[in-house]
């Protein structure tokens, strides 16, 4: 039977190269998920014993001081705000790329907030919250056994008096943005079916595995001597996780058929609708407001959900700001584009040290983050490295900016919260104001070791992906355009297409443009 | 005297049949809607002493225990939440649309909202919230002499402690959603002046009257014995009420020209937009987070709203993940369209049993919701009834699905909770957890009294309608386009119209489609 | 030294003539801004001891009772609901505008707001919520010596509990809603330098400096004897300063080329994608539930908010009901421009007496509201004031109108509540209700002044940008088409424009159309 084991590698990289079965196994990976569906779902059903564990407390029971109304709705108001991300996200992502990979966009926003949803539930929630060993959770499969309140009734670890229910509401909805994020850098050139399975191993495995060491009780990055990392909305753990992995995933795919970069004598691959885009970076704004001021998980810590919102305000505005002004030197026109990936930038950055600067600090952190999004455009360009919305520069390079500035600027003077007092343990002081290195220290070793595992891990599963099933479209289908070979359908039917997109039009000029570096796209955002 | 008005319905006939009185009939009509209006607002202006008693009270009497603050905010954050539906139903029926009708549901969707707020506030809540008999509230027109806290303050029924006039808006935005899914089906052949009658109608007299036998205090199906119908918030009240009236339109108005059914060689008419239609279903997911979770009404029962909070996304993602898989099987393309209704089903499903399930059951509840719907498309396309979005599979078949799922999967632990303790008289148990098959009797008899008088007061409604006024456009209208021949402009227009949307350009070719069956309708969602 | 200041005017306007100078404005004033930015940065770095003042206070210190963190909870709920308002105003611009101009609203809505973010934090909140004099506050430059909580710890201004920070972040929004009003009447003919720097002088100083006068503790119009001017959410303060701003720009810009007015035999321009405009409406009306319930900056008035919760929605409801219905007397046509103008300026109305009238008032409010929306579309057309999307009639006109409706239909019985007890000195009777006319005196004095105030400040501030650094963007450039030649991208890059949307397509046709008023413009919303 080992006999048997060792052959399966072997078998399934024939079994990759063979016409036949490859074009089968799309249909039959599908097939297979139904049926893992449905036996989870009877799996399952057949503990009620078991599952009644988790829930099973009068109301009653529950209403001691440790449960808290007032924070159970924040921090819920707070999940439904981060929720709304999704739409600002598909419509960003779907708006600054082209028409022929918008309907592939939206399917892949939804279908992944699906899968995380199932995931996170089934294991996702037990590997990154729960205790475990210091590099993965162990406990609350499906979430059973577990306390009815987060963190415990005894309060051991993060208890604001919130049940656990609701706390998994607000971490599937973190989940999910990483999950959404990591799609950006991929857009345009990546089949379905790989896309299914690569979302299922994200959000199931990378995310919630390495988010533990920063978030999990017991996670080796939070407990670390003598100064623990600290990210306290997820500019490291949300936001570098995803970027990490829709890099991992542009290198491996390549950049789209006829994409040429500016050193060989193109841009960026035009956007289709510019409003839309443009929205959707206003709607995630808006949502940012669940995402950061709602991590406190306490609505009784005022000072902190005040401070935050405006940190995150003050920084989103630095960023915009310097964004615009700093591309019109460079192109003498007020790039829309730019602007939106600016202010986003300065978001992402803020998200790690909100809770700890003051808005000085803010302000420098916003000024950070969009300067940092439009070198990382640079770079992303130079390298040659196709990433149709700039998901690695605003994700990626602004959450490890973000990460680093906590180590600068943060103030020295706020502690999160307990039930009964500020948590001295947890003031954080940054360089600046006279902390000295330590802090800063341990936010380069939380930063790269999330950076260097996220990138290893996804390189790895995407190479092992593209190798056996398939992950990057077929040319014959990239050039009938990815909506229409995939989804069957066009994002505007009524409308025939028009312009030019830069795709070659047939295998033969994809090949030439391959070779020659021909030169035919024309600008767009990032340009 | 009675003589006269025994010949008034003979005299509508005739002059229905009158081209010339037709032709004035819309003129008419909204001038005595105007007229009413200001007939209303006088009529109440001379009532101050009468209105005065309502909200007559110092607020320092109201701040007793009963009235509470967080309930409050927790309810009017849920309404506010659920108003933002209204933005997803008008993205998603634009978007899943033919262009050419789309200016008339944004039209349609915001005078129906102010229709139904006049009305609503004038006579629908006190039908359907206030005391009277198991059939009809008789109290509280204009909301005089109410409580000024919902439920009265000796908490007689389902009292939280928050102010009637929250209470009023939170209900409000349910009775819009309602009104809002009843033009779903209705999409594309509606005369305008038919739909502010029937907006009329429906919102202030079937929504709110069958909607007082199951949410009125004395409604009876909510006090049948042994086991009363319950429907924690609205898959049959709102959902499968709005989806039968709609089918009802559906089938009176008959097809769209150039409609081909898929026995027939067609098929679904083309979507406009199916980047619109996809982020509006978003939206709708979004709002939903205030639709059940607020109907709590109380933040208090902190485990209840984590609970429902939980149980509908988990619903959502298994039923969206359900609805992919299995279409992918049957057309090998990952469908969209089909994908988004598959969630909103799910949605629909969960918004009955939400409070009582556990994750297992919310699980199945939404597998079960995204099949109902696409066998609920099939049927529909069988039938040869024309629902151009999907709105009675997703509304009223999966509303039915999901109030039955509360007699399977209840899990028997939870009652709703009181000023007091646990209600253990609302603990369900469903056949599938030990309960015996006494509460799906209940589901059963709930779900078809609602969907039976919904179907026939709407039929006849319509067809009255019809017969009079008129409902369905005229067959050179439709041709024209019903946003250009009702609304006077197009939705974009600087573009022209371009591709085909399957409707036939003369009146003739109109003639020979009906009687000959051309296919000529091109592929869409649902397809 | 003196004397060479006195030469600067003199400079500045022989320089704005020069044509190399003109065209190198742009970019040095970028270069200024970008330099203020840093150097605004760095000063406040070096006060670390100063600014730490605001907020070094430990939690525990803070939770006294005057901290409420259920007031904090709705103030921030309502906060982000108003920004999310950001999302729908681009949204309505844009569709209603044409797609040429389109991109520009989108730069502007977002650089605005990240303007007003850093001059509000800078000087901004200062100016309008410190006290100092009747005119202008002059305390808490960068939030510097406030006390964390707004209001001060000992309550003597509008206290609720609520950290300073959250108000700052609440009015920031409710800034950023004023400065993306101002840009309505201006759309599609105004230079972005010019843009930037009115842009600073709106939101830094007309806006804070006016609003003082009625919101400031100190400011004249409040304490005014006998009776204060009351405007509970800003009809006055935000709309109606906003709408006048944007009427002094649209006068000193002129129509855009090629708009005919009807009494010339044309009529408005035509918006380019109607569904986008709708949506961005309902938008509002979602994010405008934060606007006026959450002004009451308390969740332990539970009358209240349910109060003006409803009120809020019965005047959208009224207002967009008269509207539709009022138009289709005078058009035969279910106008959808004018229905959401219609809902939007019975939402404006509103905003003033919200807390302060009955249902009834409520009503009669919106019904006030939709009807001038109305009359002032058809004033701007007879004066040959070119407001495309009707954002002077929505905001300024509407917005006086609802700031005089409180003295007409004030139900007299509500006072504003205190951590005590409601405030019987703020109980505000209407002429309607047996108050005399001495409310709507005050009103009248409020409304006007900050009418007159703002359009001339305004006036004098367009015209002195208008012959400095330029205002009205070149002929050449507006025929081009505003996206393109200031941003170099067009909204739909791979749609080709079609249609006709009224631009003179040469410099010559342009003077021929301004010498014969030759009617080229084609219908649209308002027409």
């Amino acid at each position: 039977m080992f006999q048997k084991m060792r052959e399966i590698p072997k078998r399934l990289l024939i079994a990759a190269r063979n016409p036949v079965i490859r074009k089968n196994a799309a249909t039959l990976m599908a097939g297979k998920m139904l049926g893992l569906l449905m036996v989870l779902g009877l799996m399952v059903m057949f503990m009620p014993a078991v599952t009644a564990h988790a829930q099973d407390a009068a109301p009653t029971a529950l209403q001691t001081t440790q449960i808290n109304a007032v924070n159970t709705v924040w921090t819920l108001v707070a999940a439904f705000l981060v929720f709304a991300m999704q739409v600002g996200f598909v419509m960003l992502e779907a708006g600054f790329a082209r028409q022929r990979e918008s309907v592939n966009i939206l399917v892949e926003g939804i279908v992944d907030t699906c899968i995380c949803g199932i995931t996170f539930w089934a294991w996702g929630y037990a590997f990154m919250f729960q205790p475990g060993t210091p590099f993965i959770g162990t406990h609350g499969f499906f979430l059973q056994g577990l306390d009815p309140a987060w963190g415990g009734t005894d309060g051991l670890y993060g208890a604001t008096g919130i049940p656990v229910l609701a706390h998994w509401v607000f971490q599937f909805a973190f989940a999910d943005t990483c999950s959404t994020v990591t799609s950006g850098a991929m857009i345009g050139r990546c089949d379905f079916i790989g896309d299914l399975f690569y979302s299922v191993l994200v959000t199931g495995f990378i995310y919630p595995i390495v988010g533990h060491w920063s978030w999990g009780p017991d996670g080796w990055l939070a407990v670390m001597q003598p100064l623990g990392f600290r990210d306290f909305a997820g500019s490291t753990v949300v936001h570098t996780i995803g970027g990490t992995i829709s890099l991992g995933g542009a290198i491996v795919l390549g950049p789209r058929l006829g994409r040429i970069f500016k050193r060989d004598g193109g841009g960026p691959m035009p956007p289709h609708d510019v409003i839309l885009g443009a929205v959707g970076g206003l709607i995630l704004w808006f949502g940012w407001y669940g995402f950061n001021p709602g991590s406190t998980l306490s609505a009784m810590d005022i000072q902190g959900i005040g401070r935050v919102s405006f940190n995150t305000t003050l920084a989103a505005c630095s960023a915009g700001a310097v964004a615009i002004l700093y591309t019109y030197f460079r192109t003498k026109k007020w790039d829309l584009g730019i602007t939106v990936n600016g202010f986003l930038g300065g978001l992402v950055a803020i998200t790690c040290p909100c809770y700890w600067v003051d808005p000085v600090g803010a302000f420098f952190v916003g000024i950070g983050g969009g300067l940092v999004v439009i070198w990382g455009l640079d770079l992303l360009e130079y390298l040659r490295i196709d990433d149709p919305i700039g998901a690695v520069p605003v994700h990626m390079v602004a959450g490890i900016w973000g990460t680093l500035s906590l180590g600068l600027l943060a103030a020295g003077k706020y502690g999160l919260p307990t039930a009964t007092s500020a948590d001295t343990s947890t003031v954080v002081t940054g360089l600046f104001y006279g902390g000295g290195t330590g802090q800063l220290i341990a936010q380069a070793i939380g930063s790269g070791a999330t950076v260097l595992a996220t990138f290893v891990a996804s390189f790895i599963i995407f190479t092992v992906i593209e190798r056996t099933i398939g992950l990057r479209l077929s040319a014959a289908n990239e050039i009938e355009g990815l909506d229409l070979s995939e989804h069957g359908v066009t994002a505007y039917p009524e409308f025939e297409k028009m312009g030019n997109d830069g795709t070659p039009k047939t295998l033969e000029e994809a090949k030439a443009l391959k070779a020659g570096k021909v030169p035919n796209a024309v600008g767009a955002p990032g340009d």
